[in-house]
């Protein structure tokens, strides 16, 4: 018998033994199909060919793979919509890859207690289409957020746009159901707007990767629908100038409900891909907003155009027409698969003091330079957590070297400067080296004590994060 | 020897064993002395004579005593300022009790980048006014804050006030630095707005009430200050119509940033201590804030009021004098200290559903009358909080029976309304059983698990949770 026959009838004998519990048409066996599964869309991050892909539709089937997985000590990948940028969703080889897409349904929207309660696969604008239609919000809005799915977004902890005011998927997560590593199918946190009953369990699973349980529900808290916005667009001849605007802002006692920076390799991708007429007088755009209602709120924009002017803006001005600013968010947000088009991207996502964000741009420049790549930038400026995005061209092997060590450069500055390796995206696979930088050897350990606590054979998603 | 001198003995082994890290007048042997740690406020929770106390002033002693005590498996019970209402600080036979009240100073407050430093002594109090003076908030406000120390709430997650707005400490916790279980000294967490660097470690310390680490440093969140709120008070013949006025608010869609309430024996109690005068013509009042600036502000007042009188509030008024407020809100703080001077109070904590609050409240009531026990009744209302107060006499130890029944048959209508054991005060040793109802064993096995992986040898604060 040799490898792929091997393979093939170990598949067969789990999906055997699912009978029953998980109807055959949950798996996917097909190696065409299987491929489209292999990684994320972190490029550079490895990846070997799983034994199957299992896409359960209930969390009972999900309880069943997990059960058999364990029998026969298969671990266990789960992916939501596979937009992640760290790798953490890639495929480990003779795994069973849990895709989470067909478990997608919101089960509840409570206006009165503002909770929604969904399945794993529901896709993150879905479920704020279907928050706005009572009036409440779901904050957290990862770019990815057309596509990528809730359940993604706890595994990784997503950020997004407004989070600079509203903060991140963790501060949403009331309870989850998971399966856990030994097949269990548990509940951890509650449905209350408080509680303090036993560890926060929930909490821990949120950016644990997939690591620590499969999450097959969450419940999230909502908040009223966000009021209108004011946005205050500025132009910049270099990053560290945008970089000094957005310190003095967080100087200024300012809380933007969004300060996004965009840089001009970023807009100019997105003009080519969408032909959107994006102006490109500037080097660098920063886009900041707020949402305080009435004067208040008038004020703090023209204060905002102040900080933006005061740090060197060649132009800057503030604007109620939502079309308008739309646009600019629009290319913003398309900013990352613009780039991706044109060849292969290394996604950076440290993470800074705010005070830190100017020398930390200037930086990432020099290193560009050192290195001799091109790094294009888009920053939830805001909260100084930057994406730099390393360029080469497809096949230009000797350009990936480069790039990879222009990558481990900036972690290595963002480090320096107090920050850390990741604030959004997760540790995956390309950040792995990087955390190990960054914490504590007492503190890895911690983290294999409680790794081997929950899942003490080491099936879930095994070999990522530490 | 007999088992006196046994422990005089053994105390003094462990000081000398800790003399050059640790000095001399650290540790508190004077029985009397001792004595005034043996329990926190939660009268009703067993306790029993520690081997010694000892208050640490810097991080350093605090890892030095529990390596000591590691060595000599004496189990460590850490507390603060002893404001805890579930018996969690309470000290347990041949333990040392680590009070950190010496470790008090706030090391940072950084405007910029809205974080402070603090050892865990810090009165919250304290830390709200050095906020204030840099016009920065730290919104956590537990009724005990004049008292109450940063890490004892981080210890329980403590909630307060204007949490049903602003969130709990759990919100506010970018890291900490603890003494682990086996006498590792580590940071766990951030200075960074985000991050998701491993897995929350930081946060599963946060209500954790000293089992899985000993907290000698604490990051915080803060906000720009809280601007002007204007206050509703409505008078409420009942419990019931005042528990509708709270649904009435939440399905208005209206986000006070406090909504509490006081019944008549608990303005009562406040009255006959500080004789503030106020008035008790209602059986029950309902506090509302909103902080909301402008005339949005003053809209959400309207209907604020209006949910109130709908909900047939006898009497109800907007007020935006602050001294008048304020007053008001004192007494609310104080009910809990007023009653307690009355006899021995058994404090209940549990939290519902906000569209359940009516019928716990009358649940509430139908469980004093039935086991003759006085209950009064605080509540954060609006977030479903509740705290009715269990009053017996001193020394009658019948109503003590009757009064624990009741306990129980609280705990177990929330839970069967959608509620958990504990809202804000933590499980300690009160809500032990009501934990064991709560969480399923599978779930309960995973906090074995947890603080197997953490605390290996059970040193700390062992016997509390579960």
């Amino acid at each position: 018998m040799n490898a792929v026959t091997a393979l093939v009838s170990r598949a067969d004998a789990l999906i055997s033994a699912l009978r029953g519990r998980v109807p055959a048409d949950r798996f996917v066996t097909d190696p065409d199909v299987v491929a489209s599964y292999h990684h994320d869309q972190a490029e550079w991050a490895p990846f070997a060919p799983p034994l199957m892909v299992v896409r359960p539709k209930t969390a009972d089937e999900a309880q069943a793979v997990v059960q058999q997985c364990a029998l026969r000590r298969i671990p266990v990948v789960t992916r939501g919509a596979g937009t992640g940028l760290s790798g953490g969703a890639n495929a480990t080889e003779g795994s069973v890859v849990m895709s989470m897409e067909a478990m997608a349904s919101i089960k509840r929207i409570d206006r009165l207690e503002r909770i929604a309660v969904v399945e794993p696969g529901v896709v993150n604008d879905h479920l704020r289409a279907a928050c706005a239609e009572v009036g409440l919000w779901y904050p957290p809005d990862p770019a990815s957020a057309p596509w990528s799915t809730i359940g993604g977004n706890v595994a990784t902890n997503a950020g997004g746009l407004c989070c600079v005011k509203y903060g991140v998927t963790k501060d949403y997560v009331l309870g989850v159901q998971i399966v856990t590593g030994t097949g269990e199918l548990v509940r951890l946190g509650r449905e209350t707007a408080k509680g303090v009953a036993g560890y926060d369990l929930a909490g821990l699973m949120v950016g644990s990767e997939g690591t620590l349980g499969i999450i097959t529900e969450i419940t999230v808290k909502l908040r009223p629908m966000q009021p209108p916005q004011r946005t205050v667009a500025g132009y910049f001849d270099s990053l560290v100038d945008a970089g000094r605007a957005v310190a003095a802002v967080a100087e200024a006692g300012l809380t933007p409900s969004a300060l996004e920076l965009i840089d001009r390799p970023c807009l100019e991708a997105v003009d080519a891909w969408k032909n959107m007429g994006i102006s490109t007088e500037a080097n660098v755009v920063l886009l900041g907003r707020t949402d305080t209602p009435g004067e208040v709120g008038d004020r703090e924009a023209e204060r905002m155009q102040r900080c933006f002017e005061d740090a060197g803006a060649t132009w800057a001005a503030t604007s109620t027409d939502e079309a308008e600013a739309e646009a600019l968010f629009d290319a913003r947000r398309l900013a990352y698969p613009a780039m991706e088009r044109l060849g292969p991207v290394l996604t950076e996502d440290v993470c800074v003091p705010k005070r830190n964000v100017p020398e930390m741009l200037g930086r990432i420049e020099e290193i560009g330079r050192r290195h001799d790549i091109v790094i294009a930038n888009i920053a939830h400026a805001g909260d100084g957590n930057l994406h730099p995005l390393l360029i080469t061209q497809p096949g230009d092997n000797a350009a990936r070297v480069r790039a990879q060590a222009a990558f481990d450069d900036i972690i290595d500055a963002a480090l320096e400067l107090g920050g850390t390796v990741t604030g959004e995206h997760g540790v995956g696979l390309l950040k792995m080296s990087g955390l190990a930088k960054e914490l504590d050897p007492t503190v890895l350990a911690m983290h294999r004590a409680v790794k081997s606590a929950l899942d003490p054979w080491g099936l879930l998603n095994p070999g990522k994060v530490f």
